[in-house]
C-alpha cells in the first residue's frame, strides 16, 4: 500500500503520529534521568536517543518541549547533565508511566516506583533497576528550525555495565542484560539474537562471529 | 562495572567503537538507497536514522563521510533525495555486505544481489526485497562541529507499507513485516512483541492495548 504526502496530510493527527513513528523501525527505549538546580528530580521515557560518535563518546537526543518531558529539557539546560537508563521487561510499565504529565514538584521516580541512585558524584539521578546506565554531560544544544524540536548533544562521562555482558572485543550484549526496545509510540519489544557478522570486505561474504 | 572518561580513552579505538555503539540499545537497521546525477546508484546499510517528527514527517540521519558511505552522502547532496529500506532476516548478510568499500562505479545492488526498484517517479532507488520502503527528500544538512559528522534531515514523501501490517489506529506492526534491527556495529536482532501500552495518564496505570 503506497502513501504519498497527500495521504499523510489527510490522516488524523494521532493516527499519523502512530504511523510515522512506526516506520523507522526499532528504536532504543531509555529512561532519561535529570534534576533541577534545587535537587528536584525527573524521569522520562524517550525513544529519540541515537549514537553520534565513539571518540569522543557522543549521544544525540531529540526533545519536543511542547510535549510532556518539558521538565527534563529544562533540567538538562539548567544543570548540564542527564542520565540514560536501560529498561527491562519487568519495569516496562513503570518506565512507560513516566510519560504521564505529572505536575511540577511530583517526582516520577516515586510516582512509578523506581529507585533513584546517585553514582560517582554525578548530579543527575540514575535508575537503580536499570541494567545499563549512562551519565551524560551537555555539549551542545540547538533548536531545529524545521519543526521546532531541540537537538541535545551529550558526551558520555560515566557508564555502568554488567561485566558479564561485555564481550572480549568490546561489544556489549544487551540481549544478556534483558534490555527492551520500542517500535512506534507504545509497542515494547524484546530483541532476540540473529547473528553478529564480520566486518564487510569487498572480496568475501560476511561470516558469523561466534 | 563502571567506566569513566579515562577508562574509555584508554580503550583501543576499535574496542571503544564496538563498546560505545552498543550501549545506546537497539537501533533501526536500514538500507539507504541513492543515486548520483548520472544515474549511478548506491546502497549502504546505516543504523543512525531516527524519528524527528510526524507532522511534517521528518527523519534524521547521521553520516560520517570519512567512513564508507561517502557515495551515499554525495548522492544525497547532489540529487536531494534518498530511500530507506527495511531489512528482513533472509537479506541480512546482503544488507551488511553493502558496508564493504566497493570502488566508485561498482553498484552495491548488483554486488550483493539485491534488486533495484523505482517507485512513483522517485529519483532514488528502493530495494525491491524490503517490506517497508520510505522515499525521503533532503530538507536540511548541517555539519556537526563537535565531531565532524553530518546531520541530514529529510521529509518522507512516499511510503510503501504492506496493508496487513497497518493497524486500524495507524500503528505499523514491524514484527509482522519481519523487520530486523541492530545493536552495536554488527549484531543483528529480531524484535519479538512484549506488549503495546495505553497512553499514560497520572491517575491510572498503563494497560495493554490488544
Amino acid at each position: 500500500m503506497k502513501y504519498d504526502q497527500d495521504s499523510l496530510k489527510q490522516m488524523d493527527k494521532r493516527h499519523r503520529a502512530r504511523f510515522i513513528n512506526s516506520v523507522i523501525g526499532t528504536k532504543p527505549a531509555l529512561m532519561v534521568g535529570s534534576q533541577n538546580a534545587h535537587g528536584q528530580s525527573n524521569l522520562a521515557i524517550m525513544s529519540s536517543a541515537f549514537h553520534l560518535g565513539a571518540d569522543p563518546a557522543l549521544i544525540g537526543l531529540i526533545i519536543r518541549p511542547s510535549e510532556s518531558p518539558r521538565h527534563t529539557f529544562n533540567n538538562i539546560l539548567e544543570t548540564g547533565c542527564f542520565t540514560l537508563n536501560h529498561i527491562t521487561a519487568d519495569i516496562v510499565e513503570a518506565a512507560h508511566q513516566t510519560s504521564a504529565r505529572y505536575p511540577e514538584g511530583e517526582c516520577e521516580f516515586d510516582a512509578v516506583g523506581l529507585e533513584k541512585e546517585y553514582l560517582n558524584g554525578f548530579t543527575a539521578p540514575f535508575v537503580a533497576q536499570a541494567p545499563i546506565k549512562l551519565g551524560v554531560t551537555l555539549v551542545e544544544h540547538q533548536l531545529l528550525a524545521v519543526n521546532k524540536t531541540h537537538l541535545i548533544i551529550g558526551e558520555i562521562q560515566l557508564l555502568d555495565v554488567p561485566e558479564n555482558a561485555v564481550n572480549h572485543d568490546g561489544f556489549v550484549d544487551i540481549i544478556a542484560t534483558g534490555t527492551v526496545a520500542v517500535t512506534g509510540l507504545d509497542h515494547y519489544v524484546q530483541p532476540t539474537s540473529l547473528k553478529r557478522l564480520s566486518y564487510a570486505k569487498v572480496d568475501r561474504w560476511p561470516e558469523e562471529i561466534q
